[in-house]
């Protein structure tokens, strides 16, 4: 029996898209307003989901108070309330919400208690992303 | 690194379901009032599902300027605040959810921006359709 | 023409976190305040995936009236305001949404109207589980 | 102790937005794209507002199976799955939003459980409309 | 300049609708399933309403954190994962959601930050409750 | 007959809150992880309510497509994917959402097609803020 845990966590932060290796113009033409030099910014819904065998003693896929755990240090600590632009994950990558999501990836395949099967964000009420790996994306292709 | 981008389109329309093929009484026995003779109507909200690799010069899947003009053009206005019924696509189809995913399905399969890998129609807060194309089917069945 | 249609049942139900394996303290240490003496209790959200080819009679995947007389019968009038800990189904095993999405799953594999593909419950608007039948979890870990 | 309950009842139907009283050319200046002929359609949500003592015997303002009893038949069996442009209260008003909000308003005044205090509809997730009556609308305007 | 903040806190808890004044028959005729014996339960919404001026320094109407404090102390720490019957309030009083307000109205009467307006109570997605207080209820009527 | 009409704008747009009276340690005390340096952002939810006769001839309170080209003019080109701060009117005032609320409120009184009745902005899904002018205060501290 194996099923699969969604957990989400909420987090609000501001961006500003903008690559260092275009004109100001390319820019405006790239990323339009969300180029807008001071920024805006948007309440994240952060969703990972986690896979792996139902255990018989605790009915459970992984201990949720130990997930919960590793997110306030790993990820609600490090970007809520945050300028995405000034942490290190953006330094060298334009602080899109595909290479957040692909960054919250990264950081819960580290979470030891289960299988991390997918991470999605919501942007807004009409914009969401998902990354499940890079290994997956064949497979993934055809959903 | 390849990601998905979902967004979402919002529409209003209303249909009938009735199939020609039919009498009367087999009608309402299928549809059940949904065949009532006027029609009646739903908020439609459809969501695309795209797919491909994340450019690391704009960190971004497809160009959402370019997908909303091409949903303006050959989704909004075609069908907000229509009757589905008497639109081209369901003259020979009942104006069901499920012909109009596929039929929204084949009108992103044309845009060029990125892979299309579902559409995904939420007809009222408690039903929802899915569409990934014919060739994906045997593999989606296992999601 | 092969398409998905999910559908969503709503019911309340109260659960309290327990295994009679462990003693009191192992219960506390795994359950926490899920394990509180008299239960707490959800708004469980289930949605039910079904998949298969679309009529070209109807235009459906499957009589969505068959479908909630079928629900009616085997999930709500089952489990709709009642204490899940009390059921057969959780005599043996731990009342988690795991274990209840796993139960409803084999409840709905009986609907003879379209091929069950997947069951997921929200049991809190931060938390959801699903489970998609035994034999299809290897591909399934690849989404 | 008074205290007040909402409670939200769910719709399909479709209408048209349109004046005979105008000519056609008026007709579309003034509603747009919602006075296409073949009409579209909303989900609407109505939420309807009571108020009253809390029964010291029940706990409770109103008998809510009394409410949905008497809203199947006065509300959802007249407007569900309808054209609410051939039902007679829109024989001489437009069907806006607006005047089946107050429509409404006038049938759940009948409600003999408990006093009506207002009509609430969503007709999207951006547009709402709501009516208190007559008689309250000064105070009402300053809230 | 004076404004109004809501403030949503979530908690599951269990309940059984029970008046020990009835026989068990009248008990099932005015609660119907919801006076099944082992108890159900909600995901309750509750949603907290405050005035005051603006401050000109802050900006706030109240200071948030205080807020939260006081209701995680006094409002989730002794409601959540909780059966409301086995509590000292529902000791003479149903556990209904209207008498779960009013007790929450008492709670927040003691925040000494700002001026409590209102208490909300979503239990499900179609069913809310308020209440304003007992002085209030004449003017809140005519809303 | 009067009735009320409530239309949802969104916008994305950046803030921190930060006072120039305050020292560091204060501005820290006073607003938390709020005060990082860099800002943070919302995707911000504004609610409008105007109020009205309806209309005899087009059963409206007010002609939602003026009402949309004044938002588009003086609510999203001024706010939309903007840095709050960085305005004129958080010049002299703490951006928060109290204070954006009345800015609001303050430009749609401008508005010339019904009466300004009320803002509220959601904040993120747990926080809200309204105003409704400051005549109307007294009446409305009793809802």
């Amino acid at each position: 029996m194996r099923a699969y845990l969604s957990r989400r966590y909420r987090l609000s932060a501001s961006h500003r898209l903008h690559s260092d290796a275009y004109t100001p113009e390319q820019n405006r033409a790239v990323f339009g307003k969300c180029n807008n030099p001071h920024g805006h910014g948007h309440n994240y819904i952060v969703e990972v989901t986690l896979g792996g065998p139902v255990s018989e003693e605790t009915g459970m896929v992984c201990d949720l108070g130990k997930l919960d755990a590793f997110a306030q240090t790993n990820l609600l600590d490090c970007f809520d309330t945050m300028n995405l632009n000034t942490l290190p994950p953006f330094r060298d990558a334009v602080s899109t919400t595909e290479n957040f999501t692909i960054e919250i990836y990264r950081i819960f395949e580290q979470f030891p208690g289960a299988k991390l099967i997918r991470v999605r964000i919501e942007e807004t009420s009409n914009n969401s992303f998902e990354y499940s790996g890079q290994t997956n994306f064949r497979k993934a292709e055809t959903i």
